[in-house]
C-alpha cells in the first residue's frame, strides 16, 4: 500500500481566512479532509502535516525516508526562498510532487520562481484546492508507472 | 455534456521516436488513446488537434469559441516563443489548461518561462504522459466547480 | 494614385469581440470599411489583407514589392516575437507605417519592444480603430512629401 | 469648441538649424503655422508654448487644467528623464498625445524609453513635422469620440 | 550515397534582390545551382527548399528522417525566435550544419544568439553564399569522419 | 483602546553590544521601555515580543488576528529574505509599519529591498531608536485616521 | 530655537485635487496649516516653500546654510531622477529628513529607488499627510540627541 | 586554551547518505570525530552542534559570544539565503571560518554566492570531509597569529 | 581671437565649502580667476557662467552658437541625468570639452555614466580645479589643430 | 600566389592530449600537415605558429601586415578575453577568419562571446580538425573572390 | 614522494611592499621559505614558480604534466580575467588548489568571480600568507585520500 | 626634477598607420618627441615604452617604483581587460595619468569601461595625440601641488 506524505508550508493554516480572492474560501482542514477521502478510495495511506517553521519542514522530509513513498509539498512562502527544502527533499530522495493553489505566473515577479520544482517529478498549479487533489492523482500515477 | 478540445504543438506528432530519454517512449497516438478512454468514462466530449504551424495552433483556438468549455494545450515550442497564441486563448475567453510532458525547469533556462501560464488556469508538467490525463481531470474538476 | 496594402496580424480578426475592454468594440470589417472611404475621399488605391500566419504576412508584404507604394501594418503579437516580418519590410524596401490600436506602454512588458518600429518610417498607436486612419493619413502625408 | 494645448520640450526652439539630418529642415515657426491653419479649419482653438525648462513646462500642463480639452507634447529631451512631467499630466487629468519628430527606436537606446507614454492616449512618432498635424488629427477624433 | 537536405529559410526567396550592401548579390538560384554543381562533382545526392513559414520548415526537417544523413540549414530570421527548429533537428537527430551568409556578430545585438547553433554540429557565417559551399563542404567531411 | 503588537526580528536582542557604529548604544530592553512609556501617555495597550526565528515571527503575527489593531515590525535580516512574514501580514490584514533602526539605503545593496514595505502602511527608517517611537506615533495616528 | 525648512517638490501644488486615491483629499494649505500648529506646539521656527523646478529647489537647499538646523523633504518626482538635490543636501551638510505621502514601494517600479535616501539621516512613507507630521516630530528628535 | 565552536546547517545531520556523489560517503558522526581528534591532538577545546533551524543557528552563534575565540561554520543551504546568520556573525563580533564540502563553483548558480564570506576571515571550499580539518587548522593558525 | 565659454553646472557655486574630502578647498571664483588669467596670457576670449538651473544651461549653450568656439562644461550633477544638455551641445555644434573635478570612477555606481561624454571632443577629470585649467589648454590646442 | 597565416592560441600545442571528449584526439602536428598538405593542392603558401601568450600573438597579426593576404586564426582562451587581438586584426586590416575546433555555444557561457568574430571576416566552428581546413578553403574563396 | 607546483601569479612578487593593509607584511621569500619547511616536514617535494606573465603561467602548468601530482596556484589578477589558465589546468589534469591571500569577498565585484575555482578541486583564501600552508595541507590530504 | 614614465600598450606601435580615421595620422614617434619636447620645456625627465605583452607593462609599472614621481600610461586594450596593470599601479603608488587617443565614450561598449581608473589620479581621453601633451601637463601640475 503506497504511502505519501503531504506538507502544508506556511499560513496555509489561515486557507479560507486569508486572501480568499487569491486562494478561495476553503480551509485547510476541507483540503485535508478531501485528501484522506480520495487516499482512502485509492488505497492509498496519507499522513499530513503544516507547520510555519522551514527547519520543522526539513525535519519533516528527512523523516520520511524510508516511511513514504512520494511526497506532495506546497511549500507556501517557502517555495521561494528556501534552498533547504530543496536539499532536504534531493537529500531524501523520494518523489515529490509541487502543488500550488494559486497560479503563481499571475503574480508577483518573485513568486516566478520556484527553488523546488527542478528536485521535484513535476508541478500543478492555479486549480485552487483542487491542486492537492490532483497532486495526489498524479502522486498514484507516478508510483503504478515505476511499478511496471 | 462538457466539451474539451486537446492542442498538441510542434514536434509533438514525433513523441515515443523523439529524444525518449527527456519525453519517454510514449506515441501521441497513445496519448490520445488513453485521452480519448478517459474522456469517456467520464462523460467528455472530446476532440484532438496537433500541428506544427503557429497559424494553425491560433485558428484552432479560435475555432473552439462556442464549440468547446476547456482548452487542454500542450503548445510544446511555442510556449516559449508564441504571444499570438496567448492573444488567442484571452480572445476566446475559454478556460485553459497548460500541460507539459517534461519538466520545464530541469531544461534549457529558455524553457523556463511559458507565454501561456498566465492566461490560463493553472499548469501541470513533468508526469509524461500523465501530465495529459491530469489536464483532463482538471478540466473537469475546474468545469464542475463552475456549475456549483 | 497611391497604392497603399494594410496588413492585419493575428487575432486582429476576432476584433470586437476580443477584449473589449482592452481593443473596443469597433469589428475589423468596420475598421475596414472606414479605411476604404477615407482612402477613396483621398484618391489612394487600397488593399487589406488578415492573417494569423506569421509566414503569409511575410508572403504579403514580399508580394507587395511593386504592388503597393505604402505598407500600414498592425502586426498584433507578432509585433514582439517576429523577425521575419522586420527582414521582409526591409527587403522589400517599402515605406511601412506601424499601427497599434492599443497603448503598448500601459500593458505587459513584453509588449514594449517591438521589431518592427526600427524599420518603419514611424508608429502610431493607442487610439484604437482611429490608428488606422491616422496611419492612412500619415502614409499620404508621407508619400506627397516624397513626391516633393 | 475644443481646446488644444501643444507643448515644445527643450532644444526644440533651434529646429531646422539643428541636427537636419535627423529632425529635417522645418523651423517651430513653421510647425506652429501649420498646427494654427489645421486648427482654424477644423474649429480648434490652439495655443503653443515652447520651454528648455522642466519646471516651466510643469507650470504649463499645470495651468492647462480647466483651460484645454486636450494636451500634445513633444517633450524632447525631458521625455525620458521627467517624472516631474508624467506626474503633471496625470494630476490635470486632460487626454494627451505625445508625438516625436524622430522615430526613437532608431536612435541611442536611451530613447528608447519614455515616461510619458504610459500616461497619455497615445503616441506618434517619426514622420518629422507632420507628427504634430497627425497628433492634432489625433486628438480631434479622440475629442469627438468622447463626445458621442 | 551521401544525402544531404538544404533549408533556405524566410525571406532567402529574395536574395540579391533584398539588402544587397548586407547579403550580396548573388540569387538563391545561384546558390542553389552552385550547391548542385558541387554536390554532383562530390557524389553528394542533394534536396533543396525554401519557406517563409516557419511550420513548413519544422516539418521539412521531420520529413528528413531517414531521407537525409545531413542538413545543411540558413534558418534566416528564424534563427533567432524558432525554438520549434530546435527541437525538429533534437528529434530528427539528423547532423546539422548552420549557415549564415552575414557575419551576425556584425548586426543587431537579437541577431547575435541562435537557438540552433547549440543543437548542430557547428556553425559556418559570414562568407556569403560562399557560407554554403563551405557547408556542403562540411557536410561532406562530417559524414566521411563518422564512417570511419 | 487601541492594542499595538511590536515585534523585533533576529539579533535585536543584542541591541547596544552589536555593531554600536551602526546600531547605536541604546539596548532592546531600553527600546521597550520607552514603547511602553510613549504608549501608556497616548491609552494604547501595548505587547512587545522578540525571536530569532521567522516561524514564530510568523505565528506571532497570526496570532495577532483579533488581538492587535496594528503591528509594527522591525524583522531585522528576515525583512529581506522572508516572504512567509510578507505573507503572513496579509493574511491577518492588521495595518503594519515597518521600521529600521538604520537608514537601509547607506547599506549593503541586498538591504534596499524589503519584503514587508509594499505591504504594510508605510515605512519609518534611520532614525535609531527613535525609529520605533516614530512607528509607534504613526500606528496612532493611522488608527485614530480610521476611525474618522 | 531650532529652525526647521520643509520643501515640497513638484506637482505638490495640486495636492487635494490630484490622484487623490494615491495621495489623499488633504491640500498642500492644509498640511502646511498643520505643520506650522506642530512646530508652534513644539517651539520650533518653521519655514515652508513648493516649487516645481529643480533648480529653485537646489536654490532653497543651498540657501538654508546657516539658517535651517534640519531639512524635511519631499522631492516629488524628482526623488526620483534628481542627482543635484542629492549634492545640494551633501554640500550644506544639514541634517535632511525624507519624506513621501504615498507607500512608493506599491507604485511603479521607477519609484522605488531614490536618491536622496542615501544622504538623508532617514525616510518616512506611507502616511498620506501625517508622513510630514512625523518627518517633523522626527527632526525633533533627531536635533534634541545631537545636542545631548 | 582555544576554545572553537564548530556549526553545522540544515541537511548536514544526513551526510554519508545524502548525494554521495556531490558529497562523499563520510557521515557527521565521522567528521565530528576527526574534527575532536584533531581538536585533541592540538590542545584546542571544541564544541559541536548541528541544526535544520536557521533560528537556532542564530541561536547558537549568540551564545556563543565570551565562550568561543573561533566559529567554524558549514551553513548548508542558509549559506545562500540566510542575511540573519551573516548578522549574528556581525554581532558577536567571533572570527568566523566559513567551509563547505563541495565547490560551490561547480555546483547550481544559485550556490555561487554566499551571505557569510563577507564577514569571515576566509573560506575553504571543495575538499569534502577534509573542508573541517582544514577549517580547524585555519583558526589555530589565525588565533595564533592574532596572540603574537 | 579664440572665444571659450565655460560653464559651471549646480552646486558648483559651493566649490571649496562643499566637502572639501572629494573636490578640494578651491573656490569657484579662485577657479575662475585662473581660467581668466591663463586665457589672457593665451590671447583667448573667456566668458564663464554658472547656474543650478538645467533649463538657464540649456539656454546658455543654445546662446553660445556664433558667439564661442568652444565650450568647456563642468555640469555637475546633470551630467548624469540630462539629455537636454546633451542635445543642446548637438545642435550647437560647438566643439566641447567634459570636465569635472573629481575622479566619477572612484564615486558612486551613478556617476559613472556621462550623458555628455559621447557628443564632447573629449573628457578631463580627476585634477581638482586643475581639470579646468588642463580643460582651457585642450580646448586651445584643439582650436590651433582645426585653424590647420 | 596567396599566402595565409594560421595562427593557433594558448593550450593549442596540447591537442590531441587535453579533453579529448571536447577537442578528439587529433594532435596540432596532424592538423598542420592537413593544413599544408591541403594548401600545397591548393597553390597557397601557409606560415603556422602558435603561442600561449597574448603578446607574442599580438606581433604574429602586426608581423604579418604586407607579409600575409589572409588570417586564420583560433585564438583558444583569448578568444573570449582578448581586446589586443581584436585591435591588432583591425589595425593590420588583413581579412580574417576565425575558426574553433569544439562548437562554443554547447560549452560554459564565457565561451558565447568572442571579441573577434566581429571584426573578422567569418566564423567556423564545431568541426573538429576540420574547421581548420574549413577555413583555409574559405579564405581561398574569399581572397578569389576579392581578385574578381 | 608526492610532487607539488605552487604557481604564484602577477604582482606577487611585490608581497610585503604592497598594499599591507590588503596584504599584510610578510614577504614572498618569507611565504616561500615557509612552505619549504612544511613541504619538508611532510616529505613532500615542492618547486615554486613566480611570473606577471600569463603566458609563462601557462607554459608552467603545461610543463607540470608528469612531474607534479598536485597543483597549488594564486593566480592574482588573472585569476579574473585568464580563461588561458583555466583551460591548462584543465589541459593538463592534475589536481589543482586555488589559494589567495586576502577574502576576495570583501573587495571590488569583480574580484568575486574567479575564472579557476570551477576546474580546481577546492578553493582557500582570506588567510593571508597562511591560506598557502593551508592550500599545501589540503594537497597532501587530496593526495593521501587518493591513494587509499 | 620630477621623472615620469610614459608608457604606450598593444598595438600603439602601429599609431599612424592603424585606424586613422580613429587614431589620426600622428605616429608613436612623433608622439613621443612631442613628449620629450614638452618635457624639457619644463625640466621634466621622461621615459617611454611601449609593449604588446601585458607581462612586460606590468614589470615596467613595478620597476618604477623609487624612479619615477608620476606614470602616464595608455594600456590600449589591456585598459579593459587588465586587472594585472591596475594591481601593479596600486602596489608602486605612483601618481598615475590615464590617457586615450580616442574619445572612448563613442565606441564600441566594452571601451566603456576600464580598469585603472577608479586607481588613477585622473583620465584624459579624446585629444589624439594631445591627450599625452596634456597628460603630461596634468602630472607636472600634480607633482607641483603636491610639493606645496
Amino acid at each position: 500500500m503506497a504511502r505519501v506524505l503531504v506538507l502544508h508550508g506556511p499560513n496555509l493554516n489561515l486557507l479560507g481566512r486569508r486572501e480568499p480572492e487569491v486562494y478561495g474560501h476553503t480551509t485547510l482542514e476541507e483540503i485535508d479532509r478531501r485528501l484522506r477521502q480520495y487516499a482512502a478510495a485509492h488505497q492509498v495511506d496519507i499522513e499530513i502535516m503544516q507547520s510555519n517553521h522551514e527547519g520543522e519542514l526539513v525535519n519533516a522530509i528527512q523523516g520520511a525516508a524510508g516511511r513514504a513513498d512520494a511526497l506532495i509539498i506546497n511549500a507556501g512562502a517557502y517555495t521561494h526562498t528556501s534552498v533547504a527544502l530543496r536539499d532536504a527533499i534531493v537529500a531524501v530522495d523520494i518523489p515529490t510532487i509541487e502543488v500550488h493553489l494559486s497560479n503563481l505566473a499571475r503574480r508577483e515577479a518573485f513568486r516566478h520562481h520556484s527553488y523546488l520544482t527542478a528536485v521535484a517529478v513535476g508541478q500543478i498549479m492555479g486549480f485552487g484546492a483542487d491542486s492537492y487533489l490532483l497532486g495526489l492523482h498524479a502522486a498514484i500515477l507516478h508510483l503504478s508507472r515505476r511499478l511496471t
